[in-house]
């Protein structure tokens, strides 16, 4: 990973399209300039430009992509090369119908859209190694390029039949026999039991569609299928380029139901473990109607804090909106500030870029709206262009907080096998499952008071940690059982919930009562999870305070683990909602019930204060004020951020030095609304 | 029937998959000693053993059956035995793909899921009679053979060239001549007439699907293909075991609205005429959020009442849960107390027996969290387990109730073609129709005074009532007239409403004016049906008081009858809103609007007086606590259920005797919170 | 046009179904005295009778069509003979099942409902052509016939491989290379750029649905075939009728959403060119919950007014319903009164008929509740039927007004193909598009004022106005913004807005900031769109008042405009909202907010007093009374309506004539509810 590394700014730019303008050649030479001003350094190329760059199968143009290569390499940038895979020629998809994918239905696609290749296909898997090999052949010495970007934003699903056939073979090569099929998934259950490998078909609303261990397998075939296909994508690259590190735009999902997770559809876990870089598109909902600033500033931290998770490393935002998306219902623009503040947090969370999609704003079709560094009036007077170029300033003067650290005392644990098999299990409250939004409540206390936090999968290490969180891990190998048991014996604190243990690895419940493994180390078994409507509610009495439970209040049975709270109202009024047991040398929690923020702040307090989590730098923080660290050999850089429309203050304890005023600092510190500051200590 | 009615117990048990635990030996051997506990005296085996039952075409084993059937046997219970139609083998979907279903946009389906075979394909009644017989051959005189259970659920439609070809000749068999058709479908609108055979085909959203008459007769048609099929499945059963009654269960639907009403896509009332014993899977919505428990318990009475008058004899409910279902959005536990009362309610309105779906919970797939008996916990220190096992014990001491009936002089008419036509008719307001609903609103101002009421179709006979009740009867034929002009000559009291008669069997509207039939017996003629939104209301002044309308308010002209109520405001003020006439020895009343349960519990208030309908033994009723008889040759039986979260009193007037407790009871009787009493006289 | 023209009768009358009741000979009879009473003049016949005119191929039978036409001759009736196009025999979709149309997902549709044929199959416009043919024969000579109505109802799209070449060959025509398409339609964006016209096809949601250009080329090239599939039908008929004058009935659509605009799927503004007289479908909802009926009543207006403008001569209105539609959720039937009004607003507004859809109900089928002149009573005293024959009655008495004309100062422009490509284009505020509805605000100003408004396309001449209001002109060809500048320059005045001149004719944004004949034409830049969600405004401040602005607030730099307007609050606080520049002779306004109609009717108040638009007649007016205008050789006739249920006032500076009583009438002008007068001067 050299090339990467060697450039000492963050990264600064995006997605660059001079194919779309090919016929417009003031628009290229302009683009130059503007770049300049704009502090511009890198540019990702070659997204869509496959039909550019082999306009005939087997005849290639690279002209124009030799020119914008060299342009930006004598302007002194770097350039992300992407492999073309997201988008084919009309005569890909005319001379190989199969390359393009077939639908749950059954039903063909034909050419259209993007992202809608089969990833089966043999063809479309050679012709793409084709024209990767050309790109890593023709540009693969070149100085200037500094990363591979591998198709775009993988995701979707196919159904043809040589998928069918891959599917069949998955689950051969994982079960071995239909009849371990058969039990895995309980298939005796409505009779549906397999007695011929032709049977198996993938899940379909005509056929199959309600075997729960199908579907969480089916998750993960699709998961693994699409890693297959970018590993295929990979070889040429890898042979021919084996210096340049790679990555592949990951994405978050949820802005129609006011959400912003991680994508749910692919195992990023299992995807990490394929890329040398993390990179993904952040686009959060800034200024939107149904929370404030802050809260939507949480829920970007979240998603930052998850991505950096998956290697512990610093990542890349790769698509970024400088002003506004096109496709919410509601598109509202960055207000004056906001840019700097949001692109400002991708750094604090760890990232060491900013890249946008996009420069330049296309002129027509489907995302002629969505945001650009230059707008369709191609001035440089633009607010947006203005308010880019002056990130880009800033960025200058912190460029040595690239390639730093975190240090992270807290983790919780998200698992993408329990959010497949939780959303899909019916019974209890169908909308009410959540799992990614619960726990991003969990995250916010810490998230409020400064605390950085990791978002681990269960196959990570926990050593690191001070503090564990995992509530809802509804799917848990007996491995995991043993490595959460192993983590608290060996002094860890452990925080879990309801929903917790309840399935193995098919989506089979324990029987028995709730596994011993767990039993033992939270000291309870479970009785019932008593499901509540919208606008019901229990009391939790903790700590001579109630708090209201919501959507699930678990009724659990105390084996040998102490009380901290209890029911006060229903039939099990006055039994435990919150336990605790010391095991080995830590400490586990057990939480009954699903409650707000309200009560998570309070039980998270003597945790934090014992563990001694606290931001040391905050004596008195500001919820509406983040202050996130990077830490470097020798210094430490503390990014605070004011995310609200007020003035805001704080007070830190330490001497800390302003990095662009250089202005020294300790005690109250005001920030003006939106205002960011950048200290080192 | 003899051996359903051998067993002098109330039915106890319910759905028993053991075929889903063959692997899990203790499981199974558990399942008998927890039956015990229990006091599960009936199972209900092999509804979905098919693949188990035949593993390859031809190939039998049935010694797991054999076991099951023998264990239950030598512990005194008896077997249901299911016929395995509801779930196909995967060879059979896959040797014949034409036992799948093809949906209406001609689509076909494969194999999964369950319940969607087609009704029309030989192939299938076939196999079905092949395993049928095969059953029949080898349980058919094991003692503890107490009834058959024939498929499952029986519901859905099938569009394949088979059914097409089944419509088409049922269309030749019931109207001769295409221009009948095209007559009584009124084709000539839009000019879609027939003009050869071969044009005919099923509505389809990809075709005609605009067809008043031709959505009508197909629903009729679904009906008469159903139980084609049943009683193609039932011919090797007939034939090898005359003597073992069959049923196959009915259900209700609704819930996803709010509603609880039998399922409107088959006619049970023509089912009925097929079946010997009545059963039904009964779900009500317990403790849901939007309304209180006793207008559950209503919904629940009325569906109750509505199987057990198809036949006027005592039902099964066939499936229940002891706990929760899994398909709601939010599925609620039953509370402690709330099986016990639900399940006796089930006895209280006719039912001889309380059948779970199901004994144990599957450890996967798609109903894992469908409540059950046993839970995944396996323990009988299981609050629900607690539960059924106390239910059982009460019913013992009950067991002489089994088998004796029901006395009722109120009847409601609910007809099903009436129901698919007013659906279907477009017009006023589309989404107000709700027939059967409104009948319960009826319905409900009975059930509060603890007045029995039947409800039946428009064939059976109306003699024994002293009170029909038939609103909203839009499909009237002039046989149906005639019916209700001979009851209400011959002494009876008929109320009747708007939407009444409008239309003849094949929903062409009665022209020239409102029948005469009609007018004669109601004496007025209909001049318009105005529509109300959601907002709006007339007023409807009665007995000096005023009372709002929704929905429909109907304009009316009196011919010879007397006005007991007006109209208060819009142009049709002052005119009649409820007339009523003398008519031979009765008396007939029409209501033109719709109204609030408030004006019903006024209007009906003096006709139960008058017929004295009055419950007998209840001096002061509660509406929150319901009570049920059901008599028997020497004596009468009451159930006195509390359906609030209160205490609540009623008054009784004769002395009666606790069947448990054997306490005399007479006068002022509390009743704690979903507390349920039986007493005998 | 001779024939059409030659009543001096407004026509009354409407669609007539004799070949639904040739088995009722009764009924047709009395058809023909229940006319008279209810003076009746016009029928429309024929438009579903396709399959009892020819009911085998090449098979003809007239003899009911020679009676009915003969029969309302002989009465003194004219006819409108309609070709039956618009519903298909069945053994002609038997026979040529390429006649029905193929969706966008490429499934065929089999035979049923109606408006469903293929517009491109030969089959069909071959067979088309022979039926009317013989149409024309027979009756074109017939003295009673008046008008044809060719087909009905045309709308909707067809998918099938003709449409497919069709659509290849409108391309190759439009733009001769593929390369012009790429950059039109901006193809290189996600790189689906053509390379072979192979590669061209429809879009679809299983292919290409993303491509803005595209999708709008599709709108247009749908309109071209209906219009193409027109001029087919319709050659033999001018062949053979030169004389008799054609027509198409147009719709509005809009109701589910609370709207009433014309119909969006077809350009109607291209279709006008080839129809003689304009006619359409006017079914307002008149009485729902969501407005009062003044505001129906200015939408309903509009809608007329925009079909006068398409041609700017008398238009017909060919459907109404005397009574309720069927189609609605909840169908009201129009109150006492309501009927006389409605009908007396379409001469007002400059229809020279009132037809209804429907005579008489149909016995069956899916419209049998739609109103009718008669009713299923078959009753003459029905209260429907007697406001029919009342209105009839009254329109002999002002049968002079007939062939009248409007005198017309105040344009709206409208832009089918803006209105496309705004709905289309994502970005901003997807939902609150609303570009006919805005104009609908617009218009409402000077509707509450009696001042007359045309509603015109970008094509027609703007001359002979005085105020042209183009808002939200989003799609303006260089042409069109010379046409505006003409037009200024000249002394006109023009108001246009935010969303105006954004994009070329291929929906290619204009680059480099706005066009300079723009900028120039109102003095102005735009730098801005900032959307907003549904709970926010921002604060015009106009002439020292506040005024909320909704769903958009364009940010602008002033060059040499004059503010006349400012924000109040956020980053653009203190910009120009409103601007006016002097422009050549004339003056232009540019509206750089969406506001309500509060801000609207303040704005335009000083412009439509500089340029005396007031209604001269009515000095002090009342929004809840309409005052339309129709212009005579030497006469004026106003039409007074009030459009509520209360007694209103108006006052009138002139002696008018009652046309009725023969009233005088000036000053203070009293109209009780629902009440119309038509006063001459």
């Amino acid at each position: 990973m050299v090339r990467f590394d060697r450039d000492q700014r963050f990264l600064h730019g995006g997605d660059y399209n001079p194919d779309q303008w090919l016929d417009y050649p003031d628009i290229i030479k302009e683009d130059a300039e503007m770049m300049a001003v704009a502090r511009i350094n890198t540019v990702t190329l070659g997204i869509f430009s496959w039909a550019q760059l082999e306009p005939q199968e087997g005849v290639f143009h690279f002209d124009w992509l030799d020119e914008a290569i060299e342009t930006i390499y004598q302007k002194g940038g770097n350039v992300i090369l992407a492999t073309p895979s997201g988008g084919r020629p009309q005569w890909l998809s005319e001379a190989y119908p199969e390359v393009n994918r077939t639908d749950q239905f059954g039903q063909k696609h034909s050419h259209g859209f993007r992202h809608n290749h089969c990833y089966s296909s043999p063809i479309y898997r050679e012709k793409v190694q084709v024209i990767n090999r050309k790109l890593a052949e023709r540009y693969g010495n070149h100085p200037a390029l500094s990363m591979w970007h591998i198709s775009n934003e993988y995701s979707g699903e196919c159904f043809c039949d040589g998928c069918q056939m891959n599917w069949r073979q998955w689950l051969k090569n994982k079960y071995g026999t239909l009849e371990a099929i058969n039990q895995s998934w309980w298939l005796n259950f409505w009779g549906n039991r397999y007695t011929d490998w032709s049977q198996v078909v993938a899940p379909s609303p005509l056929g199959e569609h309600k075997v729960h261990g199908m579907d969480l397998d089916w998750k993960r075939f699709v998961t693994e299928m699409t890693i297959d296909f970018y590993l295929a994508e990979l070889r040429p690259i890898r042979e021919l380029t084996p210096d340049i590190p790679v990555t592949t735009n990951f994405m978050a999902e949820g802005h129609d139901n006011h959400d912003f997770i991680p994508l749910e559809g692919i195992d990023y876990g299992e995807f990490a473990k394929h890329v040398d870089v993390i990179s993904w598109d952040s686009y959060p909902d800034w200024h939107n109607n149904f929370e404030t600033v802050a809260r939507t500033a949480m829920k970007s931290a979240y998603v930052h804090d998850q991505y950096w998770s998956l290697k512990r490393q610093p990542f890349l935002v790769m698509e970024s909106t400088p002003s506004e998306v096109n496709w919410h219902q509601i598109n509202k623009s960055k207000r004056p500030g906001m840019h700097m503040l949001s692109a400002m947090q991708q750094l604090a969370h760890g990232s060491d870029s900013t890249l946008y999609f996009q420069w330049r704003k296309s002129r027509g079709n489907s995302e002629k709206f969505h945001g650009a560094v230059v707008d369709h009036d191609n001035s440089m007077e633009n607010r947006v262009f203005k308010e880019v170029a002056e990130y880009g300033r800033r960025l200058e003067t912190i460029a040595e907080i690239k390639g730093t650290s975190k240090e992270v005392k807290v983790a919780i644990i998200f698992d993408w096998d329990s959010n497949w098999a939780l959303k899909r299990g019916g019974g209890f409250g169908r909308p009410t499952r959540r799992y990614p939004q619960t726990l991003q409540e969990h995250y916010a206390i810490f998230w409020e008071q400064d605390i950085p936090v990791d978002i681990v999968t269960s196959e990570q290490s926990l050593g690191q940690y001070d503090l564990v969180i995992a509530p809802m891990l509804y799917l848990m190998t007996k491995k995991t059982m043993m490595m959460l048991q192993d983590y608290v014996r060996q002094g860890g604190t452990l925080v879990s919930s309801y929903f917790s243990g309840l399935v193995n690895e098919t989506d089979l419940l324990y029987l028995g009562g709730w596994p011993k493994p767990l039993q033992e180390l939270f000291g309870i078994d479970l009785l019932e999870l008593d499901t509540l409507y919208d606008d019901q509610h229990n009391q939790l009495l903790y700590q001579h305070k109630f708090y209201e439970t919501k959507d699930y209040s678990g009724v659990i049975k105390v084996l040998d683990s102490q009380i901290l709270g209890t029911y006060e109202t229903d039939f099990y009024a006055g039994t435990a909602a919150v336990t605790t047991k010391n095991y080995g040398q830590g400490k586990s929690y057990y939480l009954a019930a699903r409650t707000g923020e309200a009560f998570l702040a309070v039980f998270y307090e003597p945790i934090i204060r014992s563990l001694r989590l606290e931001n040391q730098l905050v004596t008195q923080g500001n919820p509406e004020v983040s202050v996130q660290r990077r830490v470097g050999k020798n210094c430490q850089y503390h990014f605070m951020m004011n995310f609200s429309e007020e003035c805001q203050t704080i007070v830190i304890s330490r001497k800390v030095t302003d990095m662009e005023s250089g202005q020294s600092l300790i005690g109250k510190l005001s920030l003006k609304p939106y205002e960011v500051r950048i200290v080192k200590e």
